[in-house]
């Protein structure tokens, strides 16, 4: 008889865990299913029209309503947390976020993520981690490739890494190096049934929109989605740990932070029907439930897209504050320096959105 | 370099925006799946045999099991908000509310309101709007038929309705109106699979059943039902702004409230397999999280169906009221004047019921 | 005009109404679809691979993903309620407990209980009602069989039993017994994939394992579950009737707790991709929104599998314990005679693991 077998239990990669170039593979494969995107619906309320409704799906193009890009985010997100971040303080950022071939009901999703970058800090008791993540559906076909970056303790204060490389992440991806699905031809898009008559040609960049409504976070709703995510994070769900932790309760998934924001963008974005890319994203401060959130938009860049006259690509930055309507787009405080302590998320991404 | 572009979110019609005759196409198509009759299952507990097995839906002449009849008034009710009710005080009615064609898994829902009523009330803040509003599936075949009035801000106290018409509504939809499914046959029907023995001619005018259990509302469950149906006011989701609102706190979706109703009528009305039409309906109070709902029912009238032995139309009312048991039928006060105040909704439709 | 009709109302059966040999047929059959199986996902965030990944299930020779074993544990039990535990008091206990034929979207589920056992308690208020549960999908194929037995309410204290038997009922089921689905094989069975390199030969009787992650339980989200199982029992729903109740709140359906402590065991047994039997089990206590559920299990026995190379079974016994990390393994007082008052679930199955 032995007594406790520790070992069978997964207890994360702590700093010293991680290798440059080492590759993880990561663990539960997932079907995604009509079920998936009526909880999205259920969790934010989307109204995008494209993942919304098959026969708009075909009259662009495609086959049928592809899943809501942040719902893939999400999923491919989840897979790596058990590998990167269980024992992650912090989430730091995101670049290079590239969105592949869309992804159907009945698809199966796997992850694998590199090792792209090493630094201890100089406090010695914590270090970043930089991975790349790719996403890949049963074909083999990218869904998704992101970097990102987490703050991970150490398991020894002692240890040294073997190496260090702090890599050089693009500030945005190029416009030409983003993915069009395959088949979409927007010429009979139809902006009634899409919700907006504000098309590409009619963004500037510099206009700000205020997204005007916001929706308060449940416990219930967020760890819903957490796990519907298949994320393990603990600080998602354990009251009972989290009442002695840094803040005294449950942390929002950050995931479900641009969810929300994204859902609130709909009402002055609504044609921006597909995220394309992720420049940088964020998540400025924790979300706690009982938070109202509330978002505002800006367009950062417009780039028209080769040989295409249906869509063109808007680059737009989507800030989400908490309890705090967005009429004023709060952001920086008075020297620019630091975010207005209402900020929760601070994101930079491509959308594509009809001509 | 613009700044903020309010005009390209929308703010919804107020009173002067509405005109006679006004055709309103409704945005966001939605494809609907088992994935929404999962969640509204979760939400409700509906033990309606039809909707919940597709054995039992073929053994009584229909290709599989259509999606209950409450999910697919809400859906088509939700894609009416942004344009009819956004700037809505207060929903007041339902009339003349048929149900076409069941809705299946896969069909896309579409809606078109029209504006039938228009009347500006003496205070000239507010007026009160009707419309009809339809909902069509991918085939144009009409899946639901209603109308609804709402009252609504105006832009502006000073103006002035263009036109007055206070539309004439029946009080009830005709039996001989109702529109039984295509194929439907209930020879096979199994009463032991429904749950109950009390058939059509077992039912008498007059009668009265208290439907027993209770529920208690969460504001994780009406918000994630909500936006389940693409309904985007705002009073259901913001409680930073309603904090500081009517009630302080968010208010709960009507047609949550219909919901709830419905699967508690189960208990007492379990062969009540399919809403025909809904005659006329009040949503007498509003409810909120923490509240728990009780229902009765009285039949109002029976209606044998042309040519058909096998099923039979009951005219029911159904009352629910909060925190507040039913075996007294609790309805009006001593008068008859007012509702009680523990009522909070007052129905009254038709179903078909096994003979 | 007639007056209240209670009886059209279900009240559900008291001890009286039993009878040995009874056969109950259950209401409300229920089609399962890829929308239970994201529900159960965000409500639990299983992650075991085989009911996550539909190429992984066809890896290992089934023809795709099938629901969880839990979860059809639950909607077979669901059906039960009404006929069996409306008046129960409290469900005392399951015994050999198989599962048969793997469900599958699209199947649809009925099932039918036998009155097994019938004893009065001495105090003649209550007695304790053994009934054997059969779930068969549409093609009568058995899916699920087990026993439980309930402590139910009489009607009327001078009233009798015709008859007194307490069945005998077997401590495991016997490894012999164990189903193994048809077509399954485990030749490639992927590790990587289902997230953990032990298998069955790495396991030994005596072992314990602490799943360390804790999950705290939402009130939203019990009652979703309990719903979308279309379980009725009503101290799970009604807060205005509980709080004059026996705990003064709504009470989490115990099958809700077995499905955490299940999801959280997937740290430590991930490769037990199936429950082949429940041996035993007990709720030893009640749960409450706000508990956070902690987990660990030990190995009772092995046991291979005759012909069988790729997998082989291990008895587990399963402990979940409220707001009580398990690393010391709470279990009984120091006499072994009482357990701790932390422990809520003691659950006694066997899983099958790949070799």
């Amino acid at each position: 008889m032995t007594s406790a077998s520790p070992t069978k239990t997964g207890t994360g990669n702590f700093f010293e865990d991680f290798r440059l170039g080492q590759r993880l593979v990561h663990a539960t494969p997932r079907t995604v299913s009509t079920g998936d995107a009526a909880l999205y619906c259920a969790l934010y309320g989307n109204r995008f029209a494209m993942a919304s409704s098959a026969e708009f799906a075909r009259q662009i193009g495609l086959p049928e309503a592809p899943l809501d890009d942040c719902l893939v985010f999400h999923l491919v997100f989840g897979k790596t947390v058990p590998d990167v971040s269980l024992n992650a303080i912090a989430n730091l950022g995101y670049a290079d976020g590239r969105f592949g071939v869309p992804v159907y009901p009945g698809d199966t999703l796997t992850a694998v993520s590199e090792v792209i970058g090493i630094k201890e800090n100089s406090n010695r008791e914590t270090g970043v981690v930089w991975v790349r993540t790719t996403g890949t559906n049963q074909r083999g076909q990218e869904i998704l490739s992101y970097c990102r970056w987490v703050l991970v303790r150490k398991r020894d204060r002692a240890s040294r890494p073997a190496e260090t490389l702090v890599p050089t992440l693009p500030k945005a991806v190029a416009a030409a190096d983003i993915t069009i699905p395959a088949g979409l031809d927007l010429t009979n898009y139809d902006c009634a049934a899409a919700g907006s008559r504000w098309r590409w040609d009619d963004y500037q960049p510099g206009e700000r929109i205020d997204h005007v409504d916001g929706q308060t976070i449940e416990e219930a709703e967020h760890m819903l989605a957490t796990r519907l995510y298949q994320n393990t994070a603990r600080v998602h769900f354990n009251q009972h740990a989290e009442k002695d932790g840094r803040f005294g309760r449950r942390i929002v998934y950050g995931g479900h932070v641009i969810s929300i924001a994204r859902a609130l963008a709909f009402n002055g974005l609504a044609n921006a029907f597909r995220i394309a890319a992720i420049n940088a994203g964020q998540h400025v401060a924790p979300s706690f439930a009982g938070d109202t959130l509330y978002a505002w938009s800006t367009v950062l860049a417009k780039a028209p897209l080769p040989g295409r006259t249906d869509l063109g690509a808007l680059r737009v930055r989507t800030v989400a504050a908490k309890d705090t309507p967005c009429a004023s787009f709060p952001d920086r405080d008075s020297d620019g320096a630091k975010p207005l302590p209402a900020v929760v998320l601070d994101l930079d991404y491509w959308v594509l959105m009809v001509r």
